[in-house]
């Protein structure tokens, strides 16, 4: 195929042009943006528009030659449809090896050469790893060079939208009081500043909510702490006078969104400041003086932030409730209409079941773009369906709905997987599975300190029994009316932090799935709270966790294939079903209440 | 307590005078030899020496005001007992924390001060972590100063052990394969040398065992490799005549064993030295002329000889039948004798054991020192009986025996717990916890690729449901008529190296237990093969692996409770002690055949 006349094409090209004018040759473009969040905001989603690749996760390098993405396993279909036809190559990375990347430009450049990466948007950790392995290269690394601006025509502008308090009761904790949390956590490292560059961390320490980023309910901004004032750096206009004036009986200060460097560099010689490597950018690091002495270590708002309080789990009991009601009765409209044969669509059940969302007390509004995937679009990962390409619902086989919403009293995300017609005996097989394994990490009893990676085995290992598993981890981290994915908890095999452990009040997802690519997909998920665990053995052998199970919402047991379920599994999914039966059934009426009671039924 | 007159103090007296005589504040001595193995030559027990702790695991620091030894929780108790009225201080390394003595010296000494620590037995990788911790202290580190040779007067010399060759059929595959395998592995590195000190490596590599360590069949040794030609360097006179002929015929010549210094500083600039950098020490490394380029990479030799052949593995199971036969023979003698009240005791256990031992067909010596524990002995997973100080097996309770041999075709390492007169129901409890966490770990499929800590969480899955856990990994690696303790596998959260997953052919052992101190331990111990799983997926969701238990033993079934046994775990037993009794049989006769059958009866 002929690829000079695509747009993609000439964009590279544009990114050359920069890398010979800034005399390097080759450019990294991250998916990153000054915040090191997860989404990006428009502005930064310049590796999507260089290369056309739209997947959440990847990497762009663009060498004089040769131009490629590098995605994992999940976004491969994905990247290979849309990277067709653009000059870009996709390097498909290995697992746990989510920096293949640097290796990859170490063998592309001669040493001598130089490699450009925007050191704004350049985590301080991976400059670190990147620097060393380009030294051991010989590569020269140019951080001041910003390809995607010098190609980017139109790029969009800083986001924004208006920033809003979140109030008590659901803001459980003041702001006084989390300040006062990080303030102490400053003083155990010895540090008299602190500065937060990710999102998630300012809007919960400040008790504030925005808009800047699709589904998240946060806003771009920094902060700088010392032990008794703070400074908010965001643009101009977004905060109303009045949240201003609240803001500042708190002692925390407004500058502009752009002066967070001048203010970095500002700092006392003898500042002590603490920085977390993975948390903010060498742009901004390389901004303090030399002299001031950085103390590298998670943020404490990180920490804190994933322990849920006793106040906000009741809250999240709550909105999961609300959630759940909803989905009775999208699930109730959608059995009857097929039942009348009326025509559905993965478009159709989006709209109906965000329609059923909006109507709950405390909605906000979706935590991520629903996945409706009938059949093979269910054994996609990251479907979604477009008004341009989208299925039916009609036939034999299984639909998986993945969906979720942002509650002013915390974040949920919900699958399941419903039978449409005939379910056959592999599918049925497939879901008993996945259910299993999900069932097996709901009633796990685990000792404090227990790693992440030995969590994600035990939902693993009745599929592998049967051959089967699959290729994400088995859990992420939930945020409490904020990311839906939110760290630094997980229950996954690749763990940022080898040495991160489950703790009570941490909120993570609990789905496994399977995946046959072209015939269908299964996955069934749970969000779950981890709370301590008495034992007869009063802790003789270290402190017991086990989870709790937040989500509520009927499993669908006619897909369940009997003979391979244990009793002991059984009578967990038949207590779950009788929980969620009383908890849902006073919020419900008329048939969403007759289909819960229908759909709860012991097996 | 007055310590002054202790022996132990005057010898942490003469560790300060050489810190002044040198110049430096601190002394670090590692257990480490110049190899770095994990059994030391008595030459390099100086850490025990100096402080008077006999634990095989544990590091002293000496500072000018201070001395103290790190040990894990395995040796807590021992060393409170060993060290008391020394003036040695305990410190107890937390969990995951092997390092931990880093971060006390970095507290305890001064900016400008400096660490003393021996090059010569200081691993390359430990150097690197303890330089840069030193750095942002602000400390300076020596390599050149050895306190234990200074302090300890009469220190041993070299072992003289004779060395001998590991022949065929044990010996399955040839030194001239071995050595091709390894030249492969070092020209995939880029390496035109590669320089290897540690034991088993050299000893397996060249199909030779020697005495130089008890009861691991290994001798002092390095081995610098080029293309072509090897050189051993050896202590003058191990070898006989014939021998050295033979290493000659495949290319191998002799140095001694103090030239490889000089032997490396001569390696032509423009080598490529492939070095692994947790197998040979800073001393070594820094002996290469910094022309050379150095390869930093796991030994080939060491992921080579863990994946043992399918004529390896087939005589490994012939030695695990020899094996168990002996332990048939221990244990219908045992329990005779119990029946006519003899007097036995945890010495006499040993002794009658190996005498056991000794009879079968291609015995060498012992894997390591019997473990004979009864009820609150066993609760120590390292307790040994002396002469002095053991019990004898008389009233009720649980004794615990773990012993192994080295045979010509494998080496084997097996714990059973045998009920003595009324075992209780809490007892029985714990047994069969334990037991149910050893089936869960045998009867495990998994893919490749999956995490050692993934693997040790399913062993501990059905104690956690009880709230029991246990202090150590659930599985070390195994040599093949080589170390008892042989990685890079192990079935553990602490694992050196994250991302090292179970390959087919490696050996681990499988070994849950709990331990309650002052009453009682379980511990229940089989080897473990890994070999390819069949699965009817065909390897669509990746290769998937199980493991073949090896050990060939019976298993106590008085001591379990059946209502805490599933279905499902009482049929892998039963089908375990089937196979037992099966492959025992033509090896015993008499009272031990009667018992054998007795003993695996179906529960």
């Amino acid at each position: 195929m002929d690829t000079r006349s695509s747009p993609i094409t000439l964009r590279i090209e544009r990114v050359r042009d920069a890398l010979r004018a800034s005399g390097t040759h080759a450019a990294l473009v991250p998916s990153a943006d000054p915040h090191l969040s997860e989404y990006l905001p428009e502005r930064w989603q310049g590796r999507q528009w260089l290369s056309g690749f739209s997947g959440s996760m990847g990497t762009l390098v663009v060498t004089l030659e040769r131009a490629a993405v590098f995605a994992d396993s999940r976004y491969w279909s994905q990247a290979e449809r849309e990277l067709a036809g653009t000059g870009v190559d996709l390097v498909k990375i290995p697992t746990g090896a989510a920096t293949h990347y640097i290796e990859w430009i170490a063998e592309q450049l001669q040493p001598g050469q130089a490699l450009a990466v925007d050191g704004q948007v350049l985590g301080l950790a991976l400059a670190q790893q990147l620097r060393a392995a380009m030294l051991r290269a010989g590569i020269k690394l140019r951080t001041d060079v910003d390809v995607v601006e010098s190609a980017w025509e139109g790029r969009a502008g800083l986001p924004a939208a208006a920033i809003y308090e979140h109030l008590p009761p659901h803001a459980a904790v003041s702001r006084a009081d989390k300040l006062a949390q990080v303030r102490a956590g400053m003083a155990a490292k010895g540090a008299s500043h602190h500065f937060i560059s990710t999102v998630d961390d300012v809007a919960w320490l400040l008790n504030l909510r925005g808009a800047d980023v699709d589904y998240n309910p946060v806003f771009l901004a920094h902060l700088l702490l010392d032990a008794h004032s703070a400074t908010l750096f965001v643009g101009a206009g977004k905060l109303p006078a009045e949240l201003q004036a609240r803001l500042a009986a708190d002692g925390v200060g407004l500058a502009d969104y752009a002066q967070a460097p001048q203010a970095l560099a500002a700092l006392p010689a003898e500042a002590v400041l603490l920085l977390d490597p993975k948390r903010v950018t060498l742009g901004l690091r390389e901004a303090a003086p030399d002299q001031v002495r950085v103390v590298e270590s998670i943020n404490p708002s990180t920490l804190a932030k994933s322990r849920k309080t006793a106040a906000e789990a009741g809250f999240v009991r709550e909105a999961m409730a609300q959630d759940g009601a909803a989905m009775c009765e999208f699930y109730a409209w959608f059995e009857a209409a097929q039942a009348r044969g009326e025509r559905i669509t993965e478009i159709t059940i989006d709209e109906k079941l965000t329609a059923e969302r909006v109507k709950r007390p405390g909605f906000v509004g979706l935590s991520f773009p629903t996945i409706a995937g009938f059949n093979s679009n269910g054994a996609m990962p990251h479907y979604r369906a477009t008004p341009e390409s989208h299925a039916e619902i009609r036939g034999d086989g299984l639909l998986l709905i993945d969906s979720g919403a942002q509650y002013l009293g915390g974040t949920t995300d919900i699958t399941r997987v419903w039978p449409i017609g005939q379910v056959n005996a592999a599918q049925k097989r497939d879901y008993t599975l996945v259910l299993k394994g999900m069932i097996n990490l709901s009633r796990a009893v685990f000792p404090r300190g227990t790693l992440s990676p030995m969590l994600d085995a035990l939902a693993r290992v009745p599929m592998w029994e049967h051959g089967l598993d699959f290729g994400h981890g088995t859990g992420h981290g939930v945020g409490y009316f904020m990311n839906v994915h939110e760290g630094p908890q997980s229950i996954s095999k690749a763990v940022p932090d080898a040495n991160m452990a489950m703790e009570p009040g941490m909120i993570t997802s609990n789905e496994p799935g399977v995946y046959r690519p072209g015939q269908w997909g299964v996955r069934i998920e749970n969000l779950i709270l981890n709370v301590p665990h008495d034992t007869p053995e009063q802790g003789q052998f270290g402190e017991m966790l086990r989870f709790e199970t937040l989500t509520l919402c009927p499993i669908d047991t006619r897909c369940i294939d009997l003979s391979l379920m244990r009793s002991d599994e059984i009578a967990w999914l038949n207590d779950y079903h009788a929980d969620v039966r009383q908890r849902l059934s006073p919020l419900l009426a008329g048939d969403a209440l007759a289909w819960l009671q229908l759909r709860t039924q012991a097996i």
